[in-house]
């Protein structure tokens, strides 16, 4: 291989260049120069990573002329001085610049840093539309503009105290959030002030960032745009190839709480792509079932456009991650998909902003409705029939929807038993003698941790190998076996505490 | 193992593409091309998948022409039907349709849905009965049949229940288990009726099915005959590659109940796959040692036909999986082998289907003998010596049998505390007064599932550390130190539940 | 890609065949064709690894010619009968003989068994030297002969007992610990005696070994040398790819005591290596940021010299793994890195051999100072920067020490519950009132154990997420969900454990 590439890459070049096949890089714009002409040397790492990507070696005005099915730019036409470049580092770095806050006079020219989805979209503007759709997009105040959720986030990060008898919790610095739960949420960037520095080209300022370096799907960009193009498609090379691959989603969907990743992996789909994938064509657009690949990766169901060997297209392109999905397997209890990708709008009945009662009664205002689900689960079906039955598609969707039905009552009981400790006074977290109030976080004493455990780590675990063929994560791999167990020390726990308040202070 | 590939190509094209051997698609049936006709665009995934599969690019007679130990197929002969065609679509859904329940009409064919391995042993006859001598080709039964085992399943997928004081169990539906233990197990596949439906070629009807789908490694198909080939060797490429790597055994072997997949894969053979695996030719029949892989997959050690570099044979091909193994080490205590690939039949001395003792000592008469136990020990011995010393290789085995030891022991002592907290009424499970008599479940409270935990995932994970090298999994990775923990947490758990009963129902 | 190869493959071959460029073995030494001779067919696959190996494919004199910075031997000469051959078995296993306890008469030569890193200085002298002020040479007795290590080995490896009421230990055997610390941090190899067996030359002789086999990385040797080259150049491919890749430091480092590895997995790093990783060129030296590969490996910020695309170094080669790092993560608290490799030598304030008391004030005079601090802070940064801007390199670093501070007082608050537990009598392990005494083993209650787990497993894995960007693995993948669920679970424990007392035993 190292031979192969050393020997064989000038060769190759002077074929390609005769040829005009490939890898004549397209020309770049005179600001682009510019820039690498430092930045070969000062950052060789981007320079090469870019030079490796599609966007260095084809124009805007040539990838329009592809035909509809294989453009991966979803405008018809672009402004005039990106038409006829390569897209360089200063395509993107100043696009939209005055919208931009973290926008700097460097060497003559304005540049911003943080390059936005509102950037990519002149040239991608369906994606960056159906992305805004996405619950990712909306991650960072999903998560923090969400009182229940924000009380976890703190009982998380926070710094735990204790006084020789009592555990209690002091508050935690911006720096653990944006490595803690933001890293994959998304921080907030912010400008907050500038610094100069010595450089090659003497002395020159830079705008001081806060929340950065970060790219979580739910970044608030310094354009105000949110989300971050390069949480997928990483860096400066772009490449879809990475975006297609299951280690894409498994920086964010490998942990406990969303095992998507782990139950992908002991999959048939994830045997099949772990060992034939080297050979599969990741690049191919439109992206042709059994040709182009043997197996779904996380890409083929959620994403990616689709089409058949006669160029039949079997599924649509989306950037809205549950476009093919009727039921968020996520949650306290898997319920339809909210309607709004800021789910922060939900109230249930009990006023809290949770999809679900603490029954599990769902919050069916706030979500999508029969037929919605319909149409998304229709999509889906359509993908799992070009390798698969009728019979075995159809029976798949209905074993899910059994697994969803049997979390759900799971949960069920463990919510009753820490209810039960709330009411007898074993912890402290909702009251609901007048109507249900909060009085102490619910997330803090330890009776708490094992109820979230039950719902965050097991019941979506248990989902998630159900909805992907998981093996052992329905199993002992923080499957039903926790669920169960978990019960049983539930209730445990709740009996030595009553009976430690017993005995100390046995009622009258 | 490059040079050799990169020099013989060329050569290899030449000769194929004089010879006709191969990339030539076989000639195919009358009835295959009808079912390609529409399954093309009905089911383009499947079809594409066979188009990349050995089968669909040689006749059975060609296969036969190979050198003994080249061949992949071992039966002598097969019928003329199928002897000069590739074996497609129609070749193995109609084979044997008389004995299978799922046959059906379909545009003029019979056709059955489930292919099972006697319809494969028609070509694959030795392979299919070796796999019937393996334990997992009674994987359902020796679950489900087993009262012991079927008592901890249905502790794994019950529906818990809780009234206010106490934790209790409800029985859970069939599709809960098909998701769950059967997933792997393998699933009864019954044809519960038929059903109709509109398709491009107008009406059709088909077999409804209950099961399905399912490739769990003891599936009971619709002819009766147990297991799926398709477990390992996946989907319509039947690829020879999918089941030489570890992934394939990794979909149900890398939970912490069975950690062989993690434990290879953190292994010094695991490290040397991962890295130069891709450069490494899966599809050699005989596999040569050394020149083929340099190092060993699970397939090398448990199932594959290896030769050294002079065609000798290192070892012979066996489906049966522990052909190699003189010690099972999965079990709440590690014993020899069982006898019967069907474990129903064990007793140990207390009656239980159990092959070992409460205290360890082991079932011997349902079990292997040392000389049996020395014949496979040595057949793995031989495969381990092609590239390890000889004193290498016996210190390894020495020390494998002292970790079995030593688990063993640990586990005993789990199991001292677990019976004194039956015997002192801490909990209800077994009683030893009249005989030994099943009171409650032994898996449905705390201290009995910390046992479970205790030889389920701690004992087992420490022995497959042993047996191959995995580091951590004996030590912080569900290895010893959570053994030792454990111990610590059952002792401490017995002591406070006596203790609350002391405190509030003190002896006089 | 697959195109590219298969076009090109002919090509190269004739250019490749025309200039000699490889292929054409180095001439072997007579000795090593003797080995040869037999070990063709007794160890195989030994064999063919090796003819797979640089150290097979050119002469040492032939490697001295290159370009100092492509230069993989750092010395200038080698002794005269190992310039001008193949680097084969003889030339290893014959070496410094006399210093090995293990050398025997070998069909007329004085062979040993195990190649110790003074036998690899001959070529390496430089690397060794290196290692030899690294850690994990030292890897053996920093564990063994710290009576604090070896008291927390001592309580994972010890069998456990239970009389009924109390659990107890009894000690372990050799092989024991053989296949659980040692196996990473390295055996003792000695030679025990000398076994004598029947062979195809007829009767041999050859030493019998203790601890044997091993490749940890402090592995103790028969010539009294520190370490084992194999542990990450494995076995007779001495492979710099696989030393390169991050499966090698997994074998070690996978576990939830150090997660380096799991956490590079879902890095961002981690996942642009597995998508894109296939295509990089892990044999080039120097090794060339952008070029030969696009993102950083194991290797890439721990050891290897790296250069930019004009040949400027970015990092010179290092086998001192931590050269780069200014803190060490691991530990009870992440302190700076101690001066010396054997960290037996540390005594704190309290007389324990451990780099911070347990308050967690840091035992300075034993660590590096700031100024050497900064200096391997700097050289790591030098790597970073070759793809990232000073903003970026600067705040990341910042928030490393965040989050260094932030585990460190979560710990305090775990260790002030434990010392609270020892001081109400709760558990036995450390005494304050006449200065510090260790009254029993820290690590063998309950509480302890949860201690252990508190900054060995949870703080550890949030530090590594913060170092490489590990997602889950800082929050609920092992994270800071798991360090504040701790300290409410030893809260718990030592509130029923007193509440138990008082109950059973109250105060008058």
């Amino acid at each position: 291989m190292l031979h192969t590439r050393k020997l064989l890459l000038p060769v190759l070049l002077l074929v390609a260049a005769a040829t005009g096949a490939w890898g004549a890089a397209a020309p770049l714009s005179d600001a682009t120069v510019g820039c690498i002409d430092c930045h070969a040397s000062a950052t060789p790492g981007i320079v090469a990573d870019w030079k490796n990507s599609r966007m260095a070696k084809t124009t805007v005005a040539e990838a329009l002329k592809q035909d509809k099915l294989a453009r991966r730019i979803s405008v018809d036409q672009v402004p005039a001085q990106l038409a006829n470049v390569a897209v360089g580092c200063y395509e993107c770095h100043s696009l939209n610049g005055d919208a931009h806050k973290d926008t700097f006079e460097h060497n003559g020219f304005n540049i911003h840093t943080v390059v936005s989805p509102l950037d990519c979209a002149v040239c991608h503007a369906e994606e960056v539309q159906q992305y805004g759709d996405n619950v990712m997009s909306q991650a960072y105040g999903n998560l923090m503009n969400n009182v229940v959720h924000k009380m976890l986030a703190d009982d998380i990060n926070g710094i735990p105290t204790f006084d020789g008898a009592h555990t209690g919790m002091s508050p935690h610095g911006d720096d653990v959030e944006a490595e803690s739960c933001l890293y994959c949420h998304g921080t907030v960037i912010e400008v907050t002030g500038t610094e100069t520095r010595e450089t090659n080209l003497g002395e020159m300022s830079f705008p001081k960032l806060s929340g950065w370096p970060n790219q979580g799907v739910g970044r608030i960009n310094p354009d105000g745009s949110k989300g971050s193009c390069s949480s997928c498609h990483a860096r400066h090379q772009f490449s879809i190839t990475v975006a297609r691959q299951p280690y894409t989603c498994s920086e964010c969907h490998k942990g406990p709480d969303v095992p998507a990743y782990k139950v992908y992996s002991v999959s048939k789909h994830g045997n099949i792509f772990s060992t034939h994938g080297k050979e599969w064509d990741f690049k191919a657009v439109p992206w042709t079932v059994g040709e182009d690949f043997s197996a779904p990766t996380c890409a083929v169901c959620h994403v990616s456009l689709l089409t058949d060997g006669n160029g039949n297209v079997i599924a649509e392109r989306t950037h809205r991650m549950n476009d093919r999905q009727a039921n968020r397997l996520f949650g306290v209890y898997s319920t339809a998909h909210p309607k709004s990708a800021d789910t922060t709008v939900i109230r249930n009945k009990a006023g809290l902003p949770l999809p679900a009662e603490l029954t599990g009664e769902p919050a069916t205002e706030y979500l999508i409705d029969a037929a919605e689900q319909e149409r998304r689960e229709h999509r889906m079906k359509q993908v799992c029939l070009a390798c698969h039955s009728r019979t075995w598609v159809g029976n798949q969707f209905v074993r899910l929807q059994s697994v969803i039905e049997e979390t759900n009552a799971k949960t069920l009981t463990a919510t009753k038993i820490l209810a039960t400790a709330w009411e007898k006074g074993a912890a402290k977290g909702l009251s609901f003698t007048d109507g249900l109030k909060v009085e102490d976080s619910i997330f803090n004493e330890m009776i708490e941790k094992m109820w979230v455990e039950h719902w965050l780590f097991y019941a979506n675990s248990t989902r998630y190998a159900a909805a992907m063929g998981g093996a052992d994560y329905g199993v002992f791999a923080n499957g039903r076996w926790y669920m169960n167990k978990n019960i049983e020390e539930m209730g445990d726990w709740l009996a030595f505490r009553l009976t430690a308040i017993e005995a100390l202070h046995p009622k009258k």
